[in-house]
Parts: C-alpha cells; structure tokens; sequence
C-alpha cells in the first residue's frame, strides 16, 4: 500500500505543480506581462491547462484512486488526498472535451462584448453571450449530475461538498436578519479627507501593514494592479496585489488588509502536505472568511483604529493631522445602500449576493429568460435594497463573473462572511483579551489561532466538517448577524 | 502529407509553449520570485523540463518525423522544422534519464561549492564537482555521439552543426593576427567621471535608448537583475534585463545595448513560423552576433558617440557637462588587458576565449587533470594576455558556465564575434551611408536590414549556411581582424 501512496502522491504533486506555474501565468499577466503577450500567453494556459487535464484524466491515476478507495482505513491526510484528487478527476472525466472547448470560446467571445455593453450600457449586446453560456453551464451540470438540482453541480464547483439545499435556509435567515437590522442602523455618512494620498506611500504603508500582521515578504511580494488579488504558484511563493488611487485612502488600505488575509491563509498551509491536495486550501468560502477576518471582523474594528489612526497620521501628516480613531472607525463603517457590489458595506453586501443567487438559480431552471434579467434585477434590487437602479451598468452588467462562465461562484462570497464571523465568534472566546491585543498591534496571537485551527488544516476536513468542528456547529447566519447588530446598533 | 504536417507542427508548438513557460520561469526568478520561492521553482521546473522530455521523446513523434522523412521534397520551412525539432529529439532519445538525473544532481551539488570557492578562493573546493562534472560531460559526449571528438558533441547543443574541426583553423588565425594586433596598439586609459550616475535615471536613459533602436516596449520590458539577460516567453513577449551602479555609467549602457540586440533579434523572428522550431533563433552564435553588433559595431562607434554624447549630459547635466563625443568615444574603446572575461575589451575578449576552448578540449580528451586546470590557466594567461593571474577567483574560478554543466558553450561568444564582423561588413556594403544614419540617431535603416536578412530568417537555414549566404563567406577571422584594426590601428 505504501508504494501505492508514493506513486499516487507522486502523480498529485506534479499536477499540483503545473497548476502552481498556471497561477504564476496569471498572476504575470496581471502584474508584469506586456500587453502584446496576450495572445502567447492564452495560448500557452490552453497548453498548460490542457496537460493538467491529461494528467488528472489519464487512467493510471484512475487505477491508483480505485486501489485506495479499496484499501481500507488510509491515515487522514492520505484519505483527504484521495477524496480532493478524487473529487476534480471526478469533475475532469465527466466534462466531454467538446464542451470543455465549446465553454472556453464562448467565454473567450463574451468578454469583449461584455466590455462594450457596459460602455455603451447595452444589454442586449451581452444577452446572447449569457444565453449561450447558461445554456452551456446548464449541459455542465447536467453531465457532472452532482447534487439534487443544476445549480449544485456549478457551486460544487468552488465551494466542494456544499449544496443548494444547505444554503437556502441559511441565507433566508440572512436575508431576514439583515433587512430587519437596515431598519435600526444609523444611515450617518462619514468619510476621511479627500487627499492627495500618494499611491507610492500607500504602497509602502501596505508593505507595513502586511509585515505587521505576520505576511512574510521573503516569501511574497506585494504589487499594484487593476484588481486586488491574490496568487500563489505553491510554497514559500504567495502574491498579494493592491490598487491605490490618490484620492481614496480606505479603498486600498481595506483591500491590502483583505488580500494579506487571503495571503496568510497560504503562507499557513500545512507544510508537510505541501504539493499535496490535503495541503491546499479547502475551499472559496473559508478562502475568503480569513480575508474577510482580516479586512472586517480586524480591520474596520475599533481596537484596529486606534492602532492605526497614529499610522495614517505620520504617513500623511498633512492631509490626516488632525484624525483621531473615532473618525478613522466611522470612515470605514459607514452603511448606505448602493447600486454596485463591490463598493458594498458589511451590511448590504450579502442582499447583493442573494439577488445573484436568486436569479442564476431561475436562470438554470430555466424559470427566468436571459432577456428578462434587467427586470429581474430591477425588483429584486428594489426589494432588497430599496434602490431603483438606473441603467445597466450599475446593475446587471456590474460583474464579470457570468461572462467568464463563473455562475455558482457568487455564494462564496456569504459563505465567507458566515464563516469568519462564526471563527470570530470562536477566537473571542479564546483569546478573551483579544481587543487589547488589536489595540496594541500584537496581530500574532490572532494569527497563530488561525493557523492552528484554519490554515494549518489545508483541506484534511471539508469546508463544513472544519467549520463544526472550530466552531460547535454548523453554518448558520446567527454570529454574522449577531456580529452586525453589536457594531451598527448596539455601538459595541 | 498535409496531415502529417499539421500534426507534427501541433506536436511542435506545443513543445515551443511549454519552452516558452520555462523560460517565463527563468525570468520570474531572476527578477521577480521571492527569495524563498527558490524550492519550488526548481520543483516546477522540473517537472515542466520533464514535460518537455516526453513530449520530445514520445515514439508518436518519431513515427511523425520518420514520415516526414520519407515524404520527399518539403518546403524549406517545414523542412526546418523537421531538422531542428529531429535535432532537439535525438538528442533528448539519446541522453539516457539516468544521466540527465546525475547531471541535474552533479550541477545542483556543484553550484553552492563554486560560489564558496569563490569566496575563498579555494580551488580544492570546486575541483571535485569538476572532475565529476567532466566525466558525466565526457559520458554524455559519448551517448550523444556526434562528431569526431567528444567536444563537438558538446558544441552542437550551442551551435547545432558546428563541429571542433571546423572551428579550430578560424580560433588559430584569430589567436595569431590578435596577439600581432595587440602589439600595435595604444594602451592609453580613458574614463568618464565616477558619477555618481543614478541608477534611476539610468534607467529611464536606457529605456529611450532601447526604444531608439527599435525595440517595441509594449511587446516586452526593462527589469533590472544581477546579471543582465534577455529572455523571449514567446510572441509579443521578448524581456531585457540590465544592470545599473551609481559609479559607472558605461557598463549598464552597454548591457542595455548587448540585450536590446538580443531582444531585437527575437522580436524580429519571423511571425508566420511562431512557436515553430523553423521561426526560432538558429544558433547562439547567431543570437550573440546581434547583441554584440549593437553593443560594439554601433554603440562603441564614433557616429554613435555623436549622437549619444548630447543625451548623457542631458541626462547627467552636472556630472558629464563638458563631455564630448571624443571623450565618450575613447571611454567606450579602452584596449587593457585583464584576467576577467567579462571585462574584457573587444581585442582582448576572443583570446579568453580561446583558453577555456583549449583547457575544456584538454579536460575532455583527459590530457588535462581537474587539480593541473589552475596551472594551466596562469600558464595560457600569460601566453594568451600577457598577465600573471593573482587568484583563482580572476582565475580559473571566474566563470559560472563549468559548474552549470555547459561545456562547449564558450565558442559560442566567439562565433558572435566573428558573425558579427562580417554580418557588419555586409551591412556597410548594403547601406554606405551607415556611419551618417548612425549619427544622427537613424538606426531603423539598419535595424531593417538585420530584419531582413537575419531575424527573419529565423532557423530556416542552419547558421553556418545563413552566414554563406548573406556574407557570401564560410565562417572567418578576416573581418574582425579587419574590424579591430581599422579602428585601433588605423583610428578610423
């Protein structure tokens, strides 16, 4: 059995380095990739791609997978091993090559025209992209027959083990919760100074803030590009982006302290499963709770003010001089509703989500025709937001996730804030003086929690099987909501 | 036929994507990798280099080649890619993986010793790694079996087709006419003022002066590395590296101008055989005569001064305020010699050369002991450079090549040279008013010729034949010889 695991882990490893070298492709092509490389380097992700595909595909993996699943009880991270590789080899034979192809093109062809629809807030330019792609997600799920209903097979896809059902109850608590507590929050507006924050001191206030909060730089790098993201092409190699614009302080401040979030997540996983896919993240949504601790539950956090409010204040002495934590906290905890997602508070962020998973649900089934989406949109924003959306691009256009054939990712976004607050929850618990902590910039306390019962964790257990054991139980809205309702309407 | 070679080609650009990510990797390590980041890029690296050895390998690309083979007469550009893809192949089905393995091994060990060596200038320390790394070298050149003697199995990985025999009667004349040469020339010493010259604003100097001759920045960029390289991902895609220190403005300029020629090259490749073996670069001598035709034929000439000289002092308006071109000129053209090949002057570098070319044949043929190498070396230093050396690190431990495995690869810079030279004659002939376009910053006339008869080319002739038929000679010393006497001499 011991060289069945040997050469099985073998086989992981060398897929999991080429999906390594994959990430370093993107993440070159966001930060340092000439413009005129595009096509090269489309080309040479369809070949990579195509190699991870063979790899993951080709019988002998099959037979080595089958020796295991028969081989009786396996240590735990060997069973972890087999259920992940099991579980994307799974999803990889499954798809037919032809619809494979078929998706890549359509999403290829929709990005440009989802591009000029939103210039020109046309969506009749985009409709038939999106009835093409639902079309195709819809044949997707129908030949990965995962779960009880099409939209199971998509969200399976990011957030492995969850299922519609699941998450249906749990985000009509949410939605509930949330609607009820917009009628008790104060709607008072408060912002910082208009600048000039310069971007280059705000990249190096960044580099501070992830050194302070335990980001290895030798092991990482900080760089500036369109979207904040994160990217790790494998160990001791974990990417973090930021975007600073002069006039906006917060927007790259929140977003360095989300993706260093995201960062620590991989600088944490298990090293001696590295390579291994018992030692990768387990899934979207606990991805995005550890960025979500960080940019939410730590940074927009009284204690955090009052350890930042001096920072800002010897960063940008003439522009910040007279900022106090009070100030800084209302700045980054003002709730109001608007039309785009991603400029979204803590409060209204997940009724955004709620309207997409709504309508990608009815356009699955097939009960929403893709022409009948602005209207859709229109009442479900109306409903929950109380907002009338004027056009478009403010609306259904808003996203790139559907043209890039992303339907089913949206989910991941509650997921994350469900569970960094049902974690935060936990770590009050045990670290009962953890707001003197924040306050006095000591982050290592925290972190080190989080690499023990998280990061170090890699996928060993499912996503859900984490999260009870953490936390005592299971996914629920309780703590989110609880967590929202102290801050906004108690003032805790 | 028409299948077989759409296949084949397929087979081949695949192989050329993969090649390209390799070479990605190369450039993110030495540029943008975070310094931990190194174990799993040697993991990656391997597994895609192994990637590259099935594809290579595979007997369906045999089968694909033998059919080729057998076809008749093909088009001159698919008949190229039959030779340099058959080349590459044989190669590759020859090395036993055994070998390959002990090698990677052997250089891996080797490398950490060579820089400790260095440090201390500790011969016993590196000579073991050599001894081993010859004699793997020495199997290899068996395995291999090309050519007559076990170095022109070495050489044809470099310079594929050039053999020792045919090189030998060139490097003899050249050693002659440039020891004769060095006995006439002047060895007065001239400098620039020791700066300081920001590295940032040479920078910024070096990336007009790259878009100057042509290079497009938008299908690559200018980074900063330890040592200056260019590196071509693929298509739209071509990178340079250079190098800047405060105290010395010429060597980071004449880096930038030895890469952009590099880089020229491959962004001049010609587009319809992309990511073909044919569309390639055909030789390292080839490639090294481009760089060094814009380093030397062009940027140490004196039209090139002309127009240069007006930019450093704008650039460096305090530091080189009273510099005229004579002076920058003289700067450029200082003939001293030195126990460092990579200092070296244009009339003393070849005969460094001709050194490492006579102490790896002896090291190869075993007439050479691995603890007699330093002898050897003082003794040929004298003979070849007149000068006593000090140390083994300006000695035989200044190199990195042997402890990488690449013997043979010297030659090749030789070959630059001598290509250059006659690629140069060719050019005056073609373009007589050269020395009048040059000085006045035209350089597209030239640049357009190079397209022309060289970049465009790509490896649809081997080098040797590409130099016959644009210079209308075999390969020789005469117009280098020329070249160098014209203007150390003659001062011309």
């Amino acid at each position: 059995m011991s060289d069945t695991v040997t050469t099985f882990r073998e086989r992981c490893r060398e897929i999991q380095r080429l999906a390594g070298v994959l990430g370093l492709l993107g993440w070159d092509q966001e930060v340092t990739m000439p413009p005129r490389g595009a096509a090269t380097r489309a080309r040479q992700r369809g070949a990579l791609a195509g190699l991870v595909h063979e790899r993951l595909t080709a019988p002998e993996l099959g037979a080595l997978l089958d020796d295991l699943a028969g081989a009786g009880a396996l240590p735990d991270d060997v069973a972890a091993d087999v259920r992940v590789l099991g579980h994307q080899r799974e999803r990889a034979v499954r798809l037919p090559a032809s619809l494979v192809r078929e998706l890549a093109e359509a999403v290829g062809l929709a990005q440009p025209d989802w591009v000029a629809a939103r210039e020109h807030d046309d969506w009749d330019r985009f409709a038939p992209h999106l009835a093409r792609i639902v079309d195709l997600k819809r044949r997707e799920a129908a030949e990965l027959g995962i779960g009880d209903e099409p939209y199971d097979a998509l969200l399976d896809e990011y957030e492995p083990g969850a299922r519609t059902a699941w998450l249906l109850p749990v985000f009509a608590d949410l939605r509930t919760a949330l609607v009820d507590l917009l009628g008790r929050i104060d709607a008072t507006v408060a912002t910082l100074p208009a600048g000039p924050y310069p971007p280059a001191r705000q990249e190096m206030l960044s580099r501070d803030l992830l050194a302070a909060i335990g980001y290895d730089l030798a092991a990482g790098r900080l760089d500036v590009s369109a979207h904040p993201f994160t990217e790790s092409p494998g160990p001791g190699d974990v990417r973090v982006t930021s975007r600073f614009v002069a006039d906006d302080l917060l927007s790259g401040l929140t977003a360095t302290l989300h993706e260093g979030g995201h960062a620590l997540y991989e600088q944490g996983l298990p090293e001696h499963l590295a390579e291994l896919p018992s030692g990768q993240a387990v899934s979207l949504g606990i991805h995005e709770s550890q960025s979500l601790l960080w940019e939410n539950h730590v940074g927009r956090s009284r204690p955090f003010c009052r350890w930042l409010a001096p920072r800002l204040r010897e960063a940008f002495p003439t522009v910040l001089a007279g900022l106090d934590h009070d100030a800084l906290y209302a700045a980054l905890n003002t709730v109001r509703p608007g039309p785009i997602r991603i400029e979204a508070d803590e409060v209204h962020y997940n009724l955004h989500i709620v309207l997409r998973l709504e309508i990608e649900r009815a356009l699955l089934t097939g009960d929403l025709a893709v022409r009948d989406v602005p209207v859709a949109w229109r009442d479900r924003a109306r409903d929950l937001l109380g907002l009338e959306i004027a056009d478009h691009r403010t609306g259904a256009l808003q996203d790139i996730h559907w043209c890039m054939g992303a339907l089913g990712y949206f989910p991941t976004y509650t997921l994350g804030k469900l569970y960094a607050a049902m974690l935060w929850s936990a770590v009050r618990r045990d670290l009962p003086d953890l707001d003197t902590l924040l306050a006095g910039g000591e982050f290592e306390p925290l972190l080190s929690w989080l690499r023990t019962h998280v990061h170090a964790r890699g996928s060993v257990l499912p996503a859900a099987d984490l999260c009870r054991e953490i936390t005592g139980h299971e996914l629920r809205a309780d703590d989110f909501v609880a967590y929202l309702a102290g801050k906004y309407v108690d003032g805790a």
